[in-house]
């Protein structure tokens, strides 16, 4: 490391600081906000971002052509773009934000205690939020708007190659919250591409309660190697279909086949199919053939490539492969408790299906399985906030502390305890 | 550090980590275990206990004994004993826990979406919880009934001055877990002084899932600093009672004594009071009066010690100060919002206190103050897991993330997932 080197360093810490300390201040008063006005500052975003269009499009051009002259893959690329249909799915998400409940304020379970106090729960904002994630610079206004509507500030570190896009949709944002009336500073985005200040961001406890990383697994493993504030993590998902010998094979052909082929690159996506070895002569070779057709290259254990000989040996890193592709591992076992075994051993915690019509093995399914996810008769790609009624995510937590699975805004808060007395003392 | 320090070191981890392993496997039978199981093992340890008093209290002269020799004072030396009132207290402890309603498995707001799945949320164990504690023997029995009920598995480091008196509840402890046909290992207490055990228990994430340290501000640094795995930490009360110059002044007098003089040496005491400015001249001689014949000291600011001349003058440290003790710092304030002032810039996070007949502000107020207990017109001593109904607590904590406030079995709980379908896919 050159003096040079740490002195930059030094300085994008200083940077990073003083943005800690504007959004500490500017936390009060968005925590302070009330519905209204965090609704219309939402919609006066959502408003920018329709006449900013042109100028989004053309600072998005710029990180394109850098990302092309960079050598970035395809897939990174498109992730990258913005274009008419995403800028209108920016301003959908804006909408439907403001048009969730408010937490903020929420009462839950006030209840009178023999003391004569009563007791209740009140749902606050954490306070400072900081996010660090990657090329995708729609996560930018899906972020800012999950924070503000639960009375959080925010800090945002996208990746380097979106820099411009994420500068534009930052001055639509400033935009939108001077046009409410709320401090520009509840929302700033860390404008330098120096790594350094990921550093600062993820060691200032003091300005910031909470980080969300979304991106690859060298990320949050980074950020939760060196992080000094809680991270809300979403490290994997190795989801798994079970399909038992009692189930309905038709609804077992579905599942299996919707939760891998819906979408590849997803982290609900089952990775390895586990089969009842009393059904998988019956079910794997129907199945196998509809995976063909949809180009799914099939990596079995030994009993499944006796009933589907084209299929390829699976290896023993095959179990634990987030392939986010179209691939698939399949394994034969004996019965549920030796699917569950292959679950504990090799799942991420995400999400996990069986397919059952036996009530007590569905029972028995729901209760032992550890995973921030657990499903009956249905297809893993319904862990999402969305499908479960969140409204928005701000990510998957395949963490138990806080949140777990889907992270909507009930995530972002947190609860003090509120009593009411009248002249109460304790005896 | 000497090679022989290193060698110790390495076994001392070599065993927490076999203890982790174990705790692991036992985490999963205790979390599977019913209702009747784990009350019939909570009811055999409060058995246990009843027979083996003599044991315990001889375990516990030893301590004592070896602690006067060390020279402890006398609040640590009160704390490390046991007695039959405390033994009483503990099987007490026991029987209120095994009645208490069983966490796991509760399912909440389990709703049909328009897709057709059913979703909700299903409590579960958050799997080995280590707890790190100094002196009280009795934490032992408290920390394991609280883990046991909410089925975790638990690590319990407790201070080196109470091991004799620890291994030998432990032993109480394995006895009944083992009548209820339950693992001996769902509670291990760790039987070495060394203090590299801390070490090692607070940085094994692959078997321990929380760590909650319950002592001094030393001890909970140390843990918040070098952990690997998330703690949730109950760091200091610096709590506040404002009297507004609505209030009713025979209210305001009570909670006041209250909050100082039902206890000294808890972190729900008040160690600073706020007075506006317009009935200080009214409240606070009656106050000082009350205090004095309490032996309270008091350490006022110049407009304090105008009205009460023999207060001693309060430097600023007296502002942060958690005295635990006899003391009593008190400031008079322009109004309310310069009582939030102040304790937004001096509190602790901990329990905060209004006395006002006003109605606007009362609102204003609880939704204001950031910290783990708000309260109007209540003494701060009700901050407390048995007043507010969780029926004990392993702690209060003071952070934001999971558990805030007093944590009961719900704080050793977290919530997945679950899903219904009957065939559904995604669309």
């Amino acid at each position: 490391m050159t003096a040079t080197d740490t002195a930059d360093q030094q300085s994008t810490r200083a940077k990073l600081e003083q943005m800690g300390r504007a959004a500490r201040t500017a936390a009060k008063q968005i925590a302070a906000a009330d519905t209204s006005t965090k609704n219309n500052a939402l919609k006066a975003i959502a408003a920018q971002l329709e006449t900013q269009r042109v100028s989004l499009l053309k600072a998005n051009a710029l990180d394109m052509q850098a990302g092309r002259e960079r050598g970035l893959d395809a897939a990174l690329l498109d992730r990258l773009e913005l274009n008419d249909a995403r800028i209108d799915g920016m301003i959908e998400g804006l909408v439907q934000v403001a048009e969730l409940p408010d937490p903020v304020g929420e009462v839950e379970d006030l209840r009178y205690r023999p003391s004569g106090i009563q007791v209740g729960k009140m749902r606050v904002p954490l306070g400072v939020v900081g996010i660090i994630y990657e090329s995708r610079p729609n996560v930018t206004i899906d972020a800012a708007s999950l924070c503000l509507k639960s009375g959080n500030a925010t800090i945002l570190r996208g990746g380097s190659e979106a820099l411009h896009s994420n500068k534009a949709i930052a001055t639509c944002i400033t935009a939108g919250l001077r046009e409410a009336g709320l401090p520009e500073t509840a929302v700033q985005v860390v404008d330098t591409t120096d790594r350094a200040a990921v550093g600062a961001l993820i060691t200032m406890p003091e300005y910031v309660d909470v980080i969300v990383p979304r991106g690859g697994t060298g990320l949050i493993e980074r950020v939760s190697r060196e992080a000094r504030v809680p991270v809300i993590k979403h490290l994997h998902g190795v989801c798994h279909v079970y399909i038992d010998d009692r189930a309905d094979l038709d609804k077992a052909f579905d599942i299996a086949l919707n939760a891998k082929t819906h979408r590849y690159g997803v982290c609900n996506a089952m990775e390895t199919l586990l089969v009842a070895e009393m059904v998988a002569a019956d079910i794997l070779p129907r199945l196998a053939s509809a995976y063909e057709e949809k180009g799914v290259e099939l990596r079995g254990c030994d009993r499944t490539r006796e009933i589907i000989p084209h299929c390829v040996a699976a290896t023993e890193d095959d179990w634990s492969e987030e392939y986010l592709a179209p691939v698939l591992s399949v394994r034969v076992v004996a019965d549920m408790e030796a699917a569950m075994d292959h679950i504990a051993c090799y799942g991420s915690g995400h999400t996990e299906a069986i397919v059952t019509q036996d009530y007590s093995r569905s029972r028995r399914f729901m209760s032992a399985v550890d995973a921030s996810s657990v499903m009956i008769n249905a297809s893993t790609r319904f862990a999402d906030g969305f499908e479960y009624g969140l409204g928005a995510e701000i990510g998957i937590s395949t963490d138990k502390i806080h949140a777990r699975g889907p992270v909507g805004l009930e995530g972002l808060t947190s609860q003090k305890w509120i009593v009411f007395g009248d002249g109460h003392i304790r005896q």
